[in-house]
């Protein structure tokens, strides 16, 4: 009997962990907590809701979450209504929804799951929103049907800001895609929607008291107010707070197109590319009418009790170059342009709080004269963060998260907020790290690739500012957003079919295989690059369909191959599974070219591909070679190596403002064929 | 300066060769005639279209091309309204837009495009919409930006009927699912959108006299009578006239479950799986005041001319087993069902009439006592359509386009419907088919795999009831169908991304790559036979979430591999180019199932692939042999080309209601192993 019962603990125990494992596979954030239990729910056609109460945001939750269950799984379940003890899942909620969401609410949850049924208890309808998504993301096909496994999670959010900024000023973006990244963002529960409404180039959000904003500041691109109020509304059924961004008294040169009175400079203002950089004018009375009148209009569109004003990079040319300006500075005991924005802060603080709003601002705003009431928000690194928490200001952190600078997940995910000078912070000082947001800059961007610009690195981001701080295992986090990036597809996400669209543009043929190989190694170049590469002025108005536009920001078949060439090596070049998978993608790349070159030379858009897939080739073929001295053991001349060397320093730059991703691991193979540490393990 | 002139003259003939030859890879259906001219038309900020007149049907399609156009290049076009002599595209129609689209409307169109300019004229705005749809598929990015190769089209339709019909009744498929896909149907110039709009599964139209219909006739799933009117207008601005069909007096179980006197047994009827066949009474008159209500109620909800009572697969049982049916047949001398049929499609017909529409109705309809203004529909065969037309009446052809039977679309594209009996019929006989429509039957069918089932094969049948019947090479077809399938993807059409969301439901892991290869390499099984794997009860409410609900219905890679087989073969095996991409392909499907087995295991959906992946593995394997043998010109044993036949055989037959199709160039490569004709022509 007692071999028995140990026998039966040791299957429990691998049971347990194996469902353990199992959620852990594709939970994204991961929760504060989770413990498996035994067994797991079945999901068929009897699937029940019950609910206490009758809230409308936890009720329309529901809805979408059965709905969503639904399309996942293609189970029809019947709505039936009202609280049921014979529910599957059972929800209860301690209280009902606020009409407008606010900063630090809860958003606690506890979510246990047995093999009878699902209990979900919140504070408040925002932890019932996050407990749902987190059920859905457990759902998988299991053995017997559509389950999930048996756990006991008990969450809440390690920041209370875990936002993202979409700038809509560059590009527009149609409410419909914006909508959809709403849901995805409840999806990976974040909380905040920063709208940067407006830059230079394009002013984007109807103003009845001002109608030239939009109709001298765009190209007729814009939200109506009845289309921002119902799009709020969208956000709060998903415990989004959307915060506006009026950007001042920089990044505005769209404003004065319609009312060049606001600016330093005499006109006129044109949103065309090539027209130069414009600044508010802080010395004059009728600058701060005007924005009372405006902000008066436009934060009753936002119930939310935060605005952002911008307040970054303001280029000084005007200000310096104005007579009354400098006569008016110097009058004021005004040293620097510096002083003469923060004057202008404090009127604009002054009358947001008129209007009962809290501000923020960038970097740039954090001056001496600055109230401590300001949020900050910090571009610039995580030094003035630190620097803001200490001076008494409440501050969020989006350096290491911009999006458009297209990193790899893993980057972002190592950007901690409580790192550097943070870490030496008090606990009252530390307190005053609201959280971040990633920022979803628009230079490059269009309604057809932001899905794939923001997703789904930017779950990277969003675990960072929700999950423990101790959760940072880079594997983990790549095999979970791999899970939720196939999820997202369910809720109507491009950001993996804009891929195939984009190509189309390029050729139409009736075989793109050659094109799509190619397109699946590359990644646009990082950082600033492709601004720095733009000959002349940079033209916002120009088609964005080059093969960097709609390549992935991070290679999923460079990071899986750069997996395999690993694992071979650490076999000591013995994982013959391995070896074939390499052999195989190498050969594709080698003979890639050959099928590839036809269909460049026939599109405008495809000609500048030619040195990238010539290098993709030789790439394969120098790997082949790689591969073929490590399956015989037999070292690599050292000549050979060096002329790869060169041809490998050739193949790794930038060419089409495009990256080979695979040249990292191939230089792996050479070099280890060569007989260095591998040559040494497998032979004796 | 003669050998120069010479030169010049090739060349010129050289490019417009390829000007033709690049316009015909893209255009589908083939225009009437297409002759290259001489350039291209840059498209870029500066395109411009005017048009003469203000008919708000040309206008909006006018807008939608511009869209189009602007999705598919990434240009911003500045719409200018009016009439201008700058416009690069002139458009002059010579009469407004009907209210009510008519069958035999003048859809004709002459598009002239020279590198300056292009001017379509057509008679209506039908002929303007198709010339538009031509342009849109001839935008391509050329060498120097996106372009329209010069061009002289002359277009018309063969057939005045070319339609679609998708069923409703047996899965609901949403409005926003049908409107995407009258898109799709503009493009391949399909002009009919066939409605059934109920079956014995489901009724799906809101009756406001008869409200149980949708009531209890439904799961709740249904169109109300203002999204009707709304969908019929959409399709109208689209050129396509929507025909609703209510069948009758089978196929309407769903009716009787809230109205069971009009049935023939004695109920209650249910609409759920496993429920009795029935019939409506036809005996009774309060049946013909029930449809004629109803059909009143209907028929204003639809302006078109036609009404489609269906008439199909009456299953006599309920009439045979009821005694005062019985009577009613001796008494008024009927021998058969079908006479009693006939007798209730007169009743009928009478009904339509006093509504003024003309009654259609399926092959079974047709009837000594048939009235001749009745249009047949024929889905058992070609030679029923021939009869009918001999007998007087106008026909349409389904049978050979049923895109539920799962057949790749050459097969579609060959059924042509004046062959047969119908070649030898008269002048006038002939101008009695009035063309053809394919039918989406929906036992399979959900709103995510829809698009998927219906094209890019529905492009074929389009092309056969558009073109001239000349147009039959099928390499060609295909050529143009891959890129009409591409460009379907900028209609927002997810006949190619469904796929991928399909496998991401059947599990969750970092790695798809292996599923994926799987998955395009199968078919689901053809004809009937899935229906018939069926054990027991068809349940139409099971989730369709199988791997056979979601591969595509024709493999493009297997259809691709077989074409590079084929050329390697015909080289002799000397095409070193195709036997590298042959043996690529052979080592990913030999080695993909060591990858994919650990996955198998753990979800339902999966475990049924096993033995699919076994065979793609041994038939990879078994291909790299046949590749080694000719490669090296040594004839492989006779013994093991036995061997490898009878494996072949076994990978032949479905499983999991899936066929494996790459079992047939496998076999070539096999085969010719044994150094048969390959081999002579190898070895002089």
């Amino acid at each position: 009997m007692r071999a028995l019962l140990i026998a039966g603990v040791v299957l429990f125990l691998a049971h347990s962990l194996c469902a353990q494992v199992e959620a852990q596979q594709t939970l994204m954030p991961m929760p504060a907590s989770v413990h498996a239990g035994n067994g797991e729910l079945v999901i068929d056609r009897s699937f029940r809701v019950s609910v206490n109460g009758n809230d409308p945001v936890v009720e329309r939750g529901i809805r979408r979450f059965l709905q969503q269950l639904s399309l996942e799984t293609g189970v029809m379940f019947i709505e039936t209504p009202g609280a049921s003890s014979n529910a599957t899942l059972q929800i209860q909620c301690d209280h009902g929804s606020e009409k407008v969401q606010k900063l630090g609410d809860d958003e606690s949850y506890v979510l246990v799951v047995t093999n009878t049924g699902a209990k979900l208890t919140a504070p408040t309808p925002l932890g019932v929103l996050h407990g749902l998504e987190t059920m859905l993301q457990m759902e998988r096909a299991g053995t017997k049907g559509f389950a999930i496994s048996a756990v006991t999670i008990q969450d809440q959010p390690r920041f209370a800001w875990r936002g993202l900024l979409i700038d809509v000023g560059r590009h527009f973006i149609p409410l419909e895609v914006l909508k959809r990244n709403l849901n995805a963002m409840g999806a990976a529960k974040m909380n905040v929607l920063h709208w940067h409404l407006y830059d230079n180039e394009g002013f984007r959000i109807e103003s009845k008291r001002f109608p030239k904003l939009q109709a001298e500041g765009s190209d007729g691109q814009y939200y109506t107010q009845e289309e921002i109020r119902e799009f709020v509304e969208f956000a709060h059924d998903r415990g989004i707070r959307v915060v506006p961004e009026f950007e001042m008294p920089g990044h505005s040169r769209s404003m004065f197109v319609g009312y060049p009175e606001l600016a330093s400079g005499t006109g006129p203002y044109r949103v065309e590319p090539g027209a130069p950089e414009a600044a508010m004018d802080p010395t004059r009375d009728e600058t701060y009418k005007f924005l009372d009148k405006f902000l008066d209009e436009m934060t009753k569109l936002f119930p939310d009790e935060y605005v952002h004003i911008g307040g970054d990079e303001v280029n000084g040319h005007e200000w310096d170059t104005n007579p009354k300006i400098q006569a008016f500075m110097h009058a004021h005991g005004m040293k620097t342009n510096q002083d003469l924005q923060a004057y202008f802060n404090q009127k604009v603080q002054t009358i947001l709080s008129k209007h009962h709003k809290v501000m923020i601002g960038w970097d740039e705003v954090l001056h001496p004269d600055l109230p401590k009431r300001v949020v900050v928000q910090s571009w610039r690194g995580q030094e003035s963060l630190a620097t803001a928490a200490q001076q008494g200001y409440r501050g969020l952190l989006s350096f290491g998260y911009y999006l458009d600078l297209m990193w790899p997940a893993s980057r972002h995910y190592s950007v901690e907020p409580m790192s550097g000078r943070a870490a030496s912070l008090s606990a009252e000082e530390k307190s005053r790290i609201l959280g971040g947001e990633s920022c979803m800059w628009s230079e490059w961007i269009t309604p057809e690739n932001i899905d794939s610009r923001i997703w789904p690195r930017n779950a990277a981001v969003a675990e960072r500012l929700w999950s423990p701080a101790e959760v940072q295992d880079t594997s983990s986090m790549y095999a979970r957003m791999d899970a939720f990036s196939w999820r997202l597809q369910w809720l109507g996400m491009k950001h993996r079919s804009a891929l195939d669209s984009g190509l189309g543009r390029m050729v139409v043929t009736s075989d793109m295989e050659a094109l799509q190989n190619l397109a699946e190694v590359v990644e646009p170049v990082k950082d600033y690059a492709r601004m720095d590469s733009v000959k002349g002025v940079w033209d916002f108005r120009a088609p964005l369909v080059r093969m960097v536009d709609v390549v992935r920001p991070e290679s999923e078949q460079a990071r899986r191959f750069h997996d395999s060439v690993e694992a071979y090596l650490k076999s000591g070049a013995k994982d013959r599974v391995a070896e074939n998978q390499i052999r195989t993608t190498l050969m594709t790349w080698r003979d890639n070219d050959a099928k590839l070159r036809p269909q460049l030379d026939h599109s405008f858009l495809l000609q500048e591909l030619g040195p990238l897939s010539a290098d993709l080739s030789m790439l394969g073929s120098s790997g082949l070679f790689a591969l073929d001295y490590l399956e015989r053991s037999a070292p690599s001349p050292a000549l050979w190596r060096a002329q790869q060397s060169l041809m490998l320093d050739s193949a790794a730059s930038a060419k089409a403002d495009l990256l080979l991703m695979v040249v990292g691991p191939i230089r792996q193979l050479i070099d280890a064929s060569g007989g260095g540490k591998t040559a040494d393990t497998t032979q004796p």
